[in-house]
C-alpha cells in the first residue's frame, strides 16, 4: 500500500492533507511538480486536476483531488485502523457538527484570510508590489469573524469541544499568517489564542511544521 | 419527529436543503425570518447562525447551520430509511468522489456563479445598480468553470456517473442564473446542457422549483 500526496511540501493545503495523514498514524510518500507550468498542462489537466491546482492523492491508485475531500476519504477509509485518535466522530449529530465547522472554515475563515494572504505571498515569492487595499479588507473581514471565533470558543478547548478535522483544517494557513506576521490577530483574543494554542501543539503538526523548510 | 428548515424558502441555499429532503422522501416544515433584520440581532447570532446567514435546520431539537453540513446530516442520518434513493454511497472511493465534486462546486463554480448574479439580484431586489464589471468578471470565471465541467461530463450523465449530492448542491443556484437570463452559459455546451436537463427533470426538484413563487 502506498499513498502519494502530490503538491509542494510547504503549501498550506498539501500539508492539511500531511497533518490528517500522520493523525491516522498513516505513512506518506511526497511528490511535487517539478515547476508551476507542470500543473496547467493539458496532460495534468486531463488526468491529475482538472482545475490545475495541488494537492491531489494517489492511494495504491484511487485519485482524488480536492483537499477537504481527500481528507475526508483518508478519515473514512483509515480512522481507526492505525491508532485511537478520532478526526470525524462516528455519532451522526457530532459528525454533522464537525461539518459544520468545516463549512465554517471555507466560508468565513479561509476566505478572508486567503485574500489578506495571497498578495503577501506574491510579493516573498515572485516580487510583486502588493495591492494593500485588498490585503486590509481581508484583514478586516479577518478580524470580525475572529470575533465571532472568540464567542464560539468560550469555554471550548476545540470548536465542537473536541479535537476534530474541522479544527485540523484550520491549521496550515493560519501557521502561515504567523510567519507573515499577523499573530497578532490571534494572539489578542484570548479564546482564539488558547484554541491556537491547542490545535498546534500536536505532535503530528509539530513535526509537518518543521520538515521541508527548505522547499 | 419535525424537520424544520429556517429560511427564506426561494432562497438557493434553502432549496438545496429542501430538495435533498425531498429527494429522502422526508416531509418537513418551513420556517422564514419576518424581515433581514432578524438575522442580524444578538439573539439569532447567538443561538442560531453566527454569522447570521440563514438556512439553519432544527430536527428534533438538534440544530445545525451551514447547508453542505445540513445535506450531509440529512443523508447519513435519513438515507435508506424512507425510499431507495442513494444522495452519497456507502462506497468509500464513491463517496470520496461525491466529496471531490462537492468541493469543485463550492470553489470553482459557485463562487464566480454568486459573483455574477449578486449584484443582479440586489438590483431586482432593491434597484441598486449593478457593478457591471464584477458581474462580467463573474461570467468570464463561469464559463472557464463550464469548459471543464463540458470535458468531464463528456460520456457522463452525472458527474461521478450516478446522480448524488453533488449534481443536487448545483441545482438552485443555477436555475436562478436561467431565471436572471443567463441560461445561454449552459445550453450552449452539449454535455453540460444534457446534465442540466438530468438534474433537473427529478420530480423533487420541479416540486420545489414552482412552490412558493410568491414568497
Ligand atoms: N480548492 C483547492 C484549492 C487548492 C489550492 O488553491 N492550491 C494552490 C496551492 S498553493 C494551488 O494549486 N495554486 C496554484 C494555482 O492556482 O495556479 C483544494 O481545496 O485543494
Ligand atoms: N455559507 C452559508 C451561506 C448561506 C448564505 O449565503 N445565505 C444567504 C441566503 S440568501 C444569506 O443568509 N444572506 C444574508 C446575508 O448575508 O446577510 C451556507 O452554506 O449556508
Amino acid at each position: 500500500m502506498t499513498i502519494t500526496v502530490f503538491g509542494y511540501p510547504t503549501s498550506p493545503f498539501s500539508r492539511m492533507v500531511y497533518y490528517v495523514l500522520k493523525e491516522l498514524g498513516l505513512s506518506y510518500e511526497i511528490a511535487q511538480p517539478n515547476n508551476h507550468e507542470e500543473i496547467k498542462t493539458p496532460e495534468y489537466l486531463a488526468t491529475k486536476h482538472p482545475f490545475g491546482k495541488i494537492p491531489y492523492l494517489d492511494d495504491d491508485g484511487f485519485h482524488i483531488y480536492e483537499t477537504r475531500a481527500i481528507t475526508r476519504y483518508l478519515v473514512n477509509k483509515y480512522q481507526g485502523t492505525k491508532n485511537s485518535t478520532v478526526l470525524i466522530p462516528s455519532d451522526v449529530q457530532k459528525a454533522a457538527l464537525v461539518e459544520q465547522f468545516i463549512s465554517v472554515e471555507i466560508s468565513y475563515y479561509t476566505q478572508p484570510l486567503y485574500k489578506m494572504l495571497r498578495p503577501l505571498t506574491l510579493k516573498r515569492l515572485h516580487g510583486i508590489e502588493p495591492d494593500l487595499k485588498i490585503v486590509n479588507e481581508g484583514r478586516e473581514e479577518l478580524e470580525k469573524t475572529l470575533d465571532v471565533y472568540e464567542k464560539l470558543l468560550e469555554g471550548k478547548d476545540y470548536l465542537t469541544g473536541e479535537f476534530s478535522l474541522a479544527d485540523l483544517l484550520h491549521v496550515p494557513l493560519t501557521f502561515y499568517a504567523f510567519n507573515a506576521g499577523e499573530g497578532d490577530l490571534w494572539n489578542k483574543r484570548p479564546n482564539v489564542s488558547r484554541w491556537w494554542k491547542n490545535i498546534t501543539e500536536r505532535e503530528s503538526w509539530k513535526t509537518i511544521s518543521t520538515e521541508n523548510k527548505s522547499t
